[in-house]
């Protein structure tokens, strides 16, 4: 190959890098371990290996979210891609940029129909990518080595710009292939397109005129100022505007939870009345990148009418019932809050009037049950500067809404997809942006139901010697669904693990450091332990003790907790799902 | 609801009881809960209740093969359905009947296009029923009671004709919807077609000539002979023809092993000498049910030209170069065994003189390694009849060929889907099959690495109180991958379980029974006990002691053998595979 020709894989690793990728999530398969040479060969990428494809997506999923840019994983055709779909529509949904990058049969192959394994047995060759469109903002499938370059760069840009997941069929023959390596030397561009001048300027006056007649108005911040680069943008808004902020349930700790502006969370009539007094009282409502899910709203129980609504999106502005598509808040939300300064000092004195104090207020009762209500606002007090705190979808969701958060603490939850299990494959991918981010501790909240689904990706945590905290919930079910439906139905029964014995049975003590050629290079595998927490004496005492607070090894922390109890945000979602769902 | 009226989830429930079904997979969700209500209280039924939706759909999968009837496994909208996809895949691909009922959201929230939990955020409520579309026979989407009893009618006739799986949405407010009862008075009627007796009177005719004239003929049996229900005629056609039989990987054990004009397994170049030179110097093959993938044909290198081949298929013929549309197995076979009846006694004097003899043959050499090539040939004479033996993807699938099984053995491998961790999966289903029908033990071998992609079905097991027998090959890691593709590379490596702790890990001993009202009925679980074998001397005196062949208890046996041996067939395999990629 020429000296300016690259090899198609690598050339797609090279614009990984660039965009600040270091782990590649995967399982090897026969189609695609040409294309895993290049990644275990690469000096910056580290290849992660996980127990099944699912995990992997889950682990991009999370691995996305901490660092801010695209994530990768790697599969095999037919078996291994169609076992990521559902970690791949979770990040479509929540919006999260993922290449699913797929290892397929040679193009010859492909041509001529071959009945192959890991294929449907009909000749069919595309099933697979039409499946994987369903839930991909673009996709490309590599036929001939023409044009390559300009579709890899297309589908990432995509990604990027729209923070969903893309697809791309990577053939066998294709891998090592070389293309021309010179546009590598320009970096892929995925700014937010500028908005038409004349167009944003009428929008801010409109705005303007909105929020001066109004008596009153409050900021609500939500998933996607995160998820379009916008939390600057956002943070420059609360300061300068002076108005009280609130969050939506995905759109948590993106404002710091002490910032003196800042009332807690909003969840339509699912809010404490004194959050809901203020926002539902305000006159205009102005949201920045708002995802407006059954979950994240109080079942759609928002009480501010649309006409009082100021709406800021990536790539549209809503004001009353008026409608500007194109108008995206990257480069509106700075000229906003510069209309708003002027009259800050005012406003931030009302502001600190009406919001209410957000704090980890414990229970008053005397009794040692680690009870919902105590458990979170007791963990709030645990979490530091810099941590990241990832709830499983069940009461971990819905109950850590009421911790405060330290400033900077990272929030991962899924609200919008809701995928059981999910939290234990992200947790992987959040602990290697943690570490190669130089973050703070891993923290997951996961209950002994959920766990169960995805728990074998403890033992990649093990092998990668990653140390996050897990917190395991035991109530003996699935807790979320007993909520909803069927309390004391066998189906919301799980079998009982010993969680005892999971991190020994997944990260063998005695194979230690194994013999051969390809384990000379493995990691030192982490140190390990486990508790068993019986009562809220203990889990003081754990949690105030110095050498606990130091993530030096993989914790596993068993919480024995009453079946039947839940946070209260959860009964009151769960009423109005299951009336939702009108089974009779 | 009148006398002959019934709720739409119990119309349902009904049919699959009518077709054989008693254990029905599946994981809850809040979109399927009033449907499990209706599974947990009927009478014949048994709700498995899954530690995810993949698992889930590879135990329908093998419960179908041993039940040889539909199989269903019920998920929930967007995140639990798409988790099974891959499972789903290899049913439709491998050919076996499973109902994929997903519980979704009412009709009214779905006509409103809402933004619930579990969907993509953008109103799309039919990218998942696409998805699925790519991988069913047939599909239903119900959307009013009107028609329901015909179209869930309709859907399981395909799955039953077809062999594959169907799709069925099912909202939340129609599960207890009712619908008029008299249909189900009627069986439904699933039978193949029968054959225009013209058509079929000439193609006999084409068959007779052909085979007359050749000198020498055999017969090749392969999966679809299983799958289409052709097993009695199949085994008429060897009787009456006095031919010699052999079959192919994914046929095998359908023939009696021990049968006199059985000679074992025929797989292009990747066969023995012996039965090359009678399969391939036969002047006529005569295929049943054949299913000509790469791993079931020797990478496609039968030498039989196919002017000389006679094919039977589930619904057409071809005889040389000619296709007969529509002239089925079902009703061609017993016609070709009569004509061919007349010159049985000749021809099986001749076939007693040219099948070789398929028997467990041990290695000669006296070293205590359990290598491949021992542990195979030592398994076979470990079972008995009608013991069930699931081989996963990898060594154990090629390795296991090489074994002579006894009578009605049911051989359980998917070698054309080819997803690792779907044994795992299967062995639930097969063992809960062959439990309710009375047969014996059932052996799962699967290698270290793909267990650990569904090993937590494990914990199913127990709870149920299953007694298979799990043998585990430790070889350190992916060695089909291996034998492909990278030997040395890390990406071929996994984390070391302690496989020691696994059985005590999922079936928390000390839990035994637990308290609370859905616990009373709950079945004792398995007794368990685990085993770790080093070498020969030691498997030898397990396989042969009275207590261990006795299955009382789930064992797991944890087999210690060598990274970098391979069954001979899949090293040959392997090459194929590794040139027909072309990384370079």
């Amino acid at each position: 190959m020429s000296s300016n020709e690259i090899k198609i894989g690598a050339y797609l690793l090279e614009r990984l890098v660039q965009l600040g990728t270091q782990s590649i999530q995967g399982v090897p398969g026969d189609f695609n371990m040409g294309f895993l040479d290049l990644i275990e060969d690469h000096p910056s990428l580290e290849w992660i290996g996980n127990s099944n494809e699912l995990n992997a997506a889950y682990a991009a999923d999370g691995y996305a979210r901490i660092k801010r840019t695209i994530s990768a994983v790697v599969t095999t055709f037919g078996v291994g891609e169609l076992s990521a779909l559902n970690g791949i529509a979770g990040s479509f949904s929540e919006r999260l940029p993922v290449i699913h990058i797929v290892g397929v049969p040679s193009t010859a192959a492909q041509g001529a129909h071959s009945l192959l394994h890991h294929t449907l047995g009909d000749g069919r060759f595309s099933a697979f990518v039409n499946m994987s469109k369903e839930i991909s903002a673009d996709s490309a499938v590599l036929k001939q080595k023409e044009g390559v370059g300009e579709a890899i760069d297309r589908i990432l840009v995509s990604a990027m710009k729209k923070a969903r997941p893309v697809y791309l069929a990577l053939p066998t023959d294709l891998v090592h292939a070389t293309i021309p390596a010179d546009a590598l030397k320009t970096k892929l561009k995925y700014d937010a397109e500028p908005n038409d001048e004349a167009a944003e300027k009428y929008v801010l006056n409109v705005a303007k005129k909105h929020i001066e007649q109004a008596k009153s108005a409050v900021i609500l911040v939500d998933a996607c100022a995160d998820r379009h680069g916008c939390i600057a943008e956002t943070r420059e808004l609360i300061e300068k505007s002076g108005l009280p902020v609130f969050a939506t349930p995905m759109g948590k700790a993106i404002v710091d939870e002490d910032h003196p502006q800042y009332g807690g969370l909003y969840v339509g009539n699912l809010t404490s009345e004194k959050v809901k007094e203020v926002v539902e009282g305000a006159d205009v409502l102005i949201t920045v990148g708002s995802l407006k899910s059954d979950f994240n709203s109080g079942n759609f129980s928002y009480r501010t009418p649309k006409e009082s609504t100021i709406e800021l999106h990536s790539d549209y502005t809503t004001v009353g019932y008026s409608h500007y598509p194109g108008i995206g808040m990257k480069g509106l939300l700075p000229k906003l809050s510069a209309i708003l300064q002027p009259d800050q000092a005012r406003r931030l004195e009302e502001t600190k009037t009406v919001v209410p104090k957000f704090q980890n207020a414990l229970p008053s009762d005397s009794s040692d049950v680690i009870s919902q209500e105590y458990l979170w606002p007791r963990m709030g007090r645990f979490f530091k500067e810099q941590d990241q705190v990832i709830v499983e979808t069940g009461t971990s969701s819905f109950g850590m809404l009421e911790a405060k958060l330290p400033k900077n603490t990272r929030w991962v939850s899924q609200v919008l997809w809701g995928s059981i299990g999910w939290s234990v494959g992200a947790t992987l991918g959040v602990a290697l942006a943690a570490r190669e981010n130089k973050l703070g501790r891993t923290c997951l909240f996961v209950g002994d139901g959920s766990l169960q689904l995805t728990v074998q990706e403890i033992g990649t945590m093990i092998r990668h010697g990653l140390t996050p905290y897990l917190f395991v919930l035991n109530n003996d079910g699935y807790e979320i669904e007993r909520q909803i439906h069927g309390p004391e139905r066998k189906y919301n029964d799980i079998p009982p693990y010993d969680h005892s014995l999971m991190l020994d049975f997944f990260g063998d003590q005695k194979a230690g450091k194994r013999e051969g050629k390809s384990h000379e290079k493995d990691m030192e595998p982490s140190k390990k332990q486990f508790y068993r927490v019986q009562g809220r004496k203990q889990l003081d005492e754990l949690l105030e003790s110095d050498e606990f607070a130091k993530p030096d090894r993989i914790r596993v922390v068993e919480l024995m907790m009453e079946r039947g109890d839940a946070p209260k945000a959860l009964k009151r979602q769960a009423e109005a799902t299951g009336t939702a769902n009108k089974y009779e």
